[in-house]
């Protein structure tokens, strides 16, 4: 199925009310020269020790888009905020600008920027409260999820997340974000039109007690069931049930039917699964799965296998969907040029590095990332450089950075070669990211002179 | 201005892939029986003393137009998954059952429902996921925003988060929702044609940065500003700014622009509002407001206003709009009942509490919560019964529980008839939720004959 191309909301009005305000301000007074912002992550939190850029081509499919119509006009006449002239300007207004940026399923670290917009200064400020909005969800879904993956080993991981996401667009972004970072699926059908992602899906609790008994819903299940039928086994008594799945692939031989796995959502997965997987094990035909599901994170996956639980798949939620030990990264989309001139704040903690960046990664013999040089474009160093041309007076460069299946594949390469301390779910010490002096000194003169 | 009635997203493809494989089954099955599930939340965060129901407006949307069109029917036949046969049936699939609920902006607390849907089978299964989705975000971002307007005193508080909200939906939504609990206002444009919330804005550091100097910024943004203007006065030294703003202040005398307030974003706050507050008073005119922001949360509202710094208002973001203490609750939309009969299950730690269930609130002599009892629907208590009557055979009943004005009115009148524990910010003992024997009673039958 080709997948739909944009899935995000595109009202312009997903904004903070600043940005017109300031717009107006500028348009007033003749600011349109040409502005450089930078998007990037100021710290990583705690239990991060690397980030996936993710959320480009949302980025994309919004600037591409962007404009007012006369509805959207009419509701900011109404604030009394606004003359006509300015309302005249906003409805000519479209972005012209360029982008650059790392592909997505790059990993990336604090300070790197990972969007860059050249744009005239109204177009490169108005989009920043929805850019940071996209590019923010995404990248710390994307970085999570990546932790999963490199617990799981290789076993399956489906996003079971969309209830106690953030809404809707949290739900299908972060079915995007999860299957970008190497994720299997997910249970959330939009995903499948929108992105081209499998879904997946077992049964509820609610299904099996809506039945006379758990028997009664498993052989009405598998009857229906178009494909392999996962049947949940913990609503009453786990090893119990995974007995009666036995008795009923039994009575499944020489059928068209069978039964793909068992789900096992609550009690002491490592314990159930041993004794469910023995039990199992007695069922005529091909062998039956154990998916297991129930408020996980990476550190329940990765000890589920490292004890050598026969677990053959995971459900992840709330934990994935929310970024749970960490709901939001501390990021900023920051001026840092304008009109020629680096440009920056000294607000305490919050200080900026200025002028047009680019980031240069250099590798160790063996292919595995060694350290990351931030230094201005026009000063190039040594290195792979992350930030590629993604947009070019308003329109976007052909795919220069595929798609979300070249994300995934970005992605699961650039994770092979991380060094193995990052790769671990326990804390390592930063990664060598350095700032070129030719930057600091740039940051030292905007602090001597700004008044 | 009249706000749009609905922005939710409405595809019925923002679902579970098992709802539709349920669906399909319950269908081939002919199980249309009445059934009733119950959305509660099961346990609150430790940083939680009361939750503030919310989300309803946009679920009853939900509901009202719940329909597969022919996109959504062939992307699912696309899947291979479903028959004909059933695909006609979804196609055919309105919401035609009754739904009863706390009112918006109602103070309520665990294991109590908050919603009973009572529908055919397979209309109050499939609707689960959206359900969740839209009742848990809401009634979890207006709990936390009761938060901030006990802390604030009455102090002006306005949500800034949008930006770190996750995605478009979970921003506006997020908006509508601290407003409910009390908020003034939002930053977020979308919200105010939508909700008819009322927007705040001020200026971003890069306005400041993009101008020769800061006191041109000031001067600039004034003089095309139409109303009050805030300006920010950290991007460089605040004091020296504040000085700046005094000066400015005295050459306004006279004209028709004024400075409303100024904005601090970094630093020590407490110190830095002292110390501007100091400088402010000696501007001629209107005394100028002191508006403060900067990853607050509500403790440090609350420490700042304790410790008596001079503050007129707070902008709030990410604390808010993810709820970072606490990003997600521990809720679930359970079936409850089918055909007459309770259902639940008993996995451990997830057992439900069967039947179908009312809230009957007690409150103390001088009008305070004293304790709630949760019933059968046919063993009516004393009290007052907190769910209400809000859609009847797929139809919303005229606004019940009014409006979003109506419930900020209930949140508010709600708080102030909180025991003074639960309003606290300090983790109070469990507010006494009694379940009724007659409870207790099913639960047991249920464990006893299950299987």
């Amino acid at each position: 199925m080709t997948p739909r191309t944009s899935f995000a909301l595109s009202s312009p009005l997903l904004t903070d009310l600043y940005q017109l305000t300031m717009l107006q301000s500028y348009f007033d007074g003749g600011m349109r020269g040409e502005a450089v912002f930078e998007f990037f992550v100021r710290r990583l939190p705690p239990t991060r020790n690397f980030l996936v850029a993710a959320g480009l081509e949302q980025l994309v499919d919004y600037l591409t888009s962007l404009r007012f119509d006369a509805a959207d006009l009419e509701h900011l006449a109404a604030t009394g905020l606004f003359h006509d002239r300015f309302l005249a300007e906003l409805e000519r207004l479209r972005f012209t600008g360029d982008v650059d940026a790392m592909p997505e399923g790059t990993i990336c670290f604090p300070n790197e920027p990972i969007v860059r917009v050249t744009a005239p200064l109204p177009e490169a400020q108005f989009v920043e409260t929805r850019l940071i909005n996209l590019l923010h969800f995404q990248t710390m879904i994307a970085s999570k999820a990546a932790r999963f993956v490199l617990a799981a080993r290789g076993k399956g991981l489906v996003d079971f997340g969309f209830r106690r996401a953030h809404g809707a667009e949290a739900g299908v972004l972060a079915a995007r974000a999860c299957y970008l970072a190497g994720f299997d699926g997910t249970a959330t059908v939009l995903a499948n039109p929108l992105f081209g992602i499998p879904i997946f899906g077992t049964m509820a609790h609610s299904y099996i007690e809506a039945h006379e008994s758990e028997i009664a819903a498993f052989e009405h299940f598998v009857r229906d069931y178009r494909g392999n039928a996962v049947l949940l086994i913990d609503t009453y008594d786990t090893e119990a049930a995974a007995e009666r799945v036995v008795e009923l692939a039994k009575r499944l031989v020489g059928q068209r039917r069978s039964i793909a796995s068992v789900r096992i959502d609550s009690g002491n997965l490592d314990a159930l699964s041993r004794s469910v997987r023995r039990i199992l094990d007695r069922a005529p035909g091909a062998r039956i799965g154990i998916f297991v599901s129930g408020g996980l994170d990476e550190h329940d996956v990765a000890r589920l296998l490292e004890n050598g639980a026969p677990i053959d798949g995971f459900g992840i939620g709330t934990a994935l969907d929310v970024s749970s030990d960490a709901p939001s990264l501390d990021c900023a989309y920051k001026l840092q040029e304008y009109q020629g001139r680096p440009r920056g704040k000294r607000s305490p903690g919050k200080a900026t590095l200025p002028g047009r960046k680019q980031v240069f990664r250099r590798y160790t013999a063996d292919g595995r990332f060694e350290r990351d040089i931030v230094a201005l474009v026009d000063d190039p160093q040594d290195g792979e450089p992350l930030l590629v041309p993604v947009m070019r007076n308003g329109k976007p460069i052909a795919e220069p950075h595929g798609g979300l299946d070249e994300a995934r594949r970005r992605c699961r390469e650039s994770l092979e070669r991380l060094p193995q301390a990052y790769a671990s779910l326990d804390r390592a010490p930063p990664f060598p990211v350095e700032i070129d002096p030719a930057i600091e000194r740039l940051a030292a003169q905007i602090r001597a002179t700004s008044t």
